[in-house]
């Protein structure tokens, strides 16, 4: 019996995968061709979105702390979540897989089935890839997306907007605490931060009235940074109105700390912040946190310029798992 | 002065890629959004080629043997390649980049200007990407083509058709092959391996009549191999006919043995395989090398079926390098 991915080889590896799409998508739409050429061909009229996306084994995640499923999971969810938050529709998935000889199919076949779940909910189908040895996992992905509509950007912010956000903050930070302190209970906030599902639907309803959209994974403060720059206005918070996770409140209570750090700043919830011209343009699922005022490009939490901790920075931070 | 990537942090090395690519391309055609948002979005009308590739420090490449700008260049070759391959033309290059915190910035800008350039030289631009950080360099790139013409895949050869090669085969197995043995001249052999150089007008122009078409980075007659068995029929080479590179002949005397087999099942050559209807529609720069004939989707070389040795494969062999 093969055992792990040496036993099978690349070809074998191939085929799991292929199997995997095989059964998850018997017809798939908007596919002219799939797995098993040089490149996919996809149907596509008037414009297309495309982001990418990784995670790093010991830097994103650690294997001893999530699940195969989880970490492929998570990494269609990122890649998702950003094509969603342009307002563009799902439609495909690459993905780019390194990793030891020595993995076994048990994780491999985890890790596909992960990916393949989280792209079928997106509503895309997996068309391509790549795998080839390293010593340790490495999985980038790029999602592709239908943008025949009008893309909505960080940079459409205007003052006078109301600035919302599509769910609780900080559960993913709070799992991720609880990890790195050795505890796996609050049993929410560690699926929060493995396992992240991004409301896309939800997502793509706010992009019919969103004056600018972004998603949630560098930290609220910081994501809404991005948007503030990028619209050249400042935004103003009202800390109270920010939705707080209970899991968050949970975990805090566990580690003897308050939630605010993961609220204002944790990374990967894979919510959506978005502005409105009006309140009554806010769908229903978003929650209005504060308002868009003239100013350089600055967040506001009250009556203070933002300037504490920015979220975590690769190369200049150590790693974050 | 900094000097290594966590002098500039993570933010500093997506601005050193913004900068890179607003030099490069000013107007980006067809790009409605580029680098900076959660996605990029570009204008595709009808349908799209997608191919994603990697190389892994350790695996693919060995800092010591190629230049940062050598990688970056090769990474965006081999992405293309597949990609016109299909007959589609090169729209854009999306750009997974994890690296060491002690990477120099005369490395990570080499390997910037690797890909920018090779971009540029498909008629890509440049348009997203991903970055953070690992233990050694790992790269992973994803192609996008306008793929609104008839798509060419390995499934087309028909019995009766010509079977064609756009170039010489072997160079880039030989570059490697002196490279492994503490060699770096011949020069032209090394910059084979280290630096391909696709003709991709070559393979657009080959589109219009093949039948079929393939990217060759596994070996003349494993990539065959991918096309006889996709199009169920035959593949009937004559060995004094595959176009052998001077390069592999030169490094072949230098390392006193044969190239025969650099020439049939080397690597990365990343010239075009393809089968045509007619000798008379073959464009010029292919070389014809045998025909499709009737059969279960075997390669032969002039009266024997090919039973040789296969092209690397992940996982099963030790790394190439």
């Amino acid at each position: 019996m093969p055992h792990v991915v040496a036993d099978i080889g690349e070809a074998g590896v191939i085929a799991r995968v292929r199997e995997a799409v095989s059964r998850a998508w018997p017809n798939a739409p908007h596919v002219r061709i799939g797995l098993g050429d040089d490149a996919a061909v996809l149907e596509m009229d008037g414009a297309c979105a495309v982001a990418t996306d990784s995670l790093v084994e010991g830097v994103h995640f650690r294997r001893e702390w999530v699940s195969a499923q989880a970490v492929g999971s998570k990494l269609a969810a990122r890649n998702f979540a950003d094509i969603v938050a342009m307002g563009a529709r799902p439609r495909a998935l690459l993905l780019a897989l390194a990793m030891p000889a020595d993995t076994t199919l048990e994780w491999l076949d985890g890790f596909i089935n992960g990916v393949v779940a989280e792209t079928m909910r997106a509503g895309a189908v997996l068309v391509g890839g790549d795998t080839s040895v390293a010593p340790f996992v490495m999985a980038s992905a790029t999602a592709i997306g239908d943008a025949c509509g009008t893309s909505v950007t960080r940079a459409g912010a205007r003052a006078g907007d109301v600035v919302a956000v599509s769910g609780l903050c900080g559960a993913a930070a709070s799992g991720l605490a609880l990890l790195s302190a050795g505890l796996s209970e609050p049993a929410s906030a560690i699926a929060a931060y493995g396992s992240p599902r991004p409301d896309y639907s939800l997502a793509l309803r706010a992009a019919d009235t969103a004056n600018s959209m972004i998603d949630c994974s560098d930290g609220l403060v910081n994501d809404l940074g991005h948007i503030a720059r990028a619209s050249g206005c400042d935004l103003r918070l009202r800390a109270a109105a920010i939705p707080r996770s209970d899991a968050a409140v949970q975990a805090a209570s566990v580690l003897g700390r308050t939630s605010d750090e993961w609220v204002l700043t944790g990374g990967e919830d894979h919510i959506f912040l978005a502005t409105f011209p009006r309140a009554a343009q806010v769908p229903e699922g978003f929650t209005v946190i504060g308002d868009a005022v003239p100013g350089p490009g600055q967040v506001w939490i009250d009556d203070q310029v933002w300037a504490g901790v920015a979220g975590y920075q690769h190369f200049a931070d150590t790693p974050r798992t």
